[in-house]
């Protein structure tokens, strides 16, 4: 099952690093937890950070009812999501073929409000659980007030595109016989030890940190 | 010295998290190396990720003559570039209060086509050496079919805002009674060690992972 090119989502240069299957979209997007997304307002064009969730092929995201972001992007414009994962810094003997090694996805397409509760509800699930796994069982729920001060907007994937670099640098042939190092340096996420904040009571459990498979945990 | 906000870079929401000197903006476009970059063709917004390099109040990218980003942002279209740093998970009592410990930045402005061959080189060296510290004087230049390959393209550092979270979680003072752990779950990115490529000689020095301040280097 592939997201079908559009003139907008093919992957003109280095055609070979694109990937439109959902397989690959979805690892892509299921090991990310940040995205950025860009909306335009009054012919600017703005990118902010925010979470995410995804369930199938919909993306949600949640911000605050005042946000500018939320607002516009619940108005139904156009709107594109990056997902970006770095896997490693890639040195080559010249300047012009350094490279990074990732794997990134491009989402096109508009932004749904949505409005009926249990959507909503579901939503805010997945996000809180797309960051942290299984937590949304362990905490308080969000109660009317706060649901009313959030927003949940929804995004379904269509137009989407990944692209993946790997591998070592590809220098030109004349270039390797040049004594310089090449080669890969990896990248990984580790997750620090928890940092209980100064009112945790004796009694709660101490956080299962191997729910993170995205991080590198550190161990004890 | 600080960046003026402007109506577009004011920060509205959450205001103690926002910050406009050139001091802590400066560290935090330093110690990131990817932004994202947003650009509008034909009504639709674009987010790439890319490469940068900063010198003193000027933005650097570089990009491929041929890509539809390069030729877009030559022509002086407003953009957005968005640097963004994850510091920690913040985990809350409740499921609304869970944040993230996080530095970002975000540059609005036009993108310059950079013309002067002097200024074109001096920047390829900064993306490289911002990147990869002190890589440009390691490697093969460019030579003039690459320079030829190669757009470069300037942004002046000034509508500008930073945006900071930092600390514990911040629960309703009634869930503090909660038997639910709430802290931080701090995150670094390690860089592993490198990986030869097969066909680096002998005596090509190996790479000096000391250079690397903003990642944890693996010792050894």
């Amino acid at each position: 099952m592939s997201y079908l090119p559009t003139a907008r989502t093919s992957v003109h240069r280095l055609k070979k690093r694109a990937a439109y299957d959902k397989a690959t979209v979805h690892a892509i997007l299921d090991e990310g937890y940040i995205c950025h997304i860009g909306f335009v307002v009054d012919a600017q064009p703005y990118v902010i950070p925010t979470l995410y969730g995804r369930d199938n092929d919909c993306l949600y995201f949640h911000g605050a009812m005042a946000s500018r972001m939320l607002r516009t992007l619940a108005s139904e414009v156009d709107v594109c999501v990056s997902v970006t994962l770095v896997d490693g810094l890639v040195l080559a003997r010249s300047a012009f073929h350094h490279s990074l090694n990732y794997r990134s996805v491009v989402v096109l397409g508009k932004a749904r409000f949505v409005s009926d509760a249990e959507e909503k509800m579901h939503a805010l699930q997945l996000i809180t659980d797309h960051a942290v796994p299984r937590r949304w069982a362990e905490v308080r729920g969000p109660n009317e007030l706060e649901l009313k001060q959030t927003s949940v907007l929804a995004m379904s994937l269509q137009e989407v595109s990944a692209k993946i670099r790997t591998g070592p640098p590809v220098d030109d042939d004349e270039d390797y016989s040049l004594p310089i190092w090449a080669g890969v340096l990896p990248l990984e996420t580790h997750l620090g030890g928890a940092i209980s904040d100064d009112r945790v009571l004796a009694q709660a459990p101490q956080p299962d940190l191997s729910r993170f498979t995205r991080f590198v945990v550190a161990k004890g």
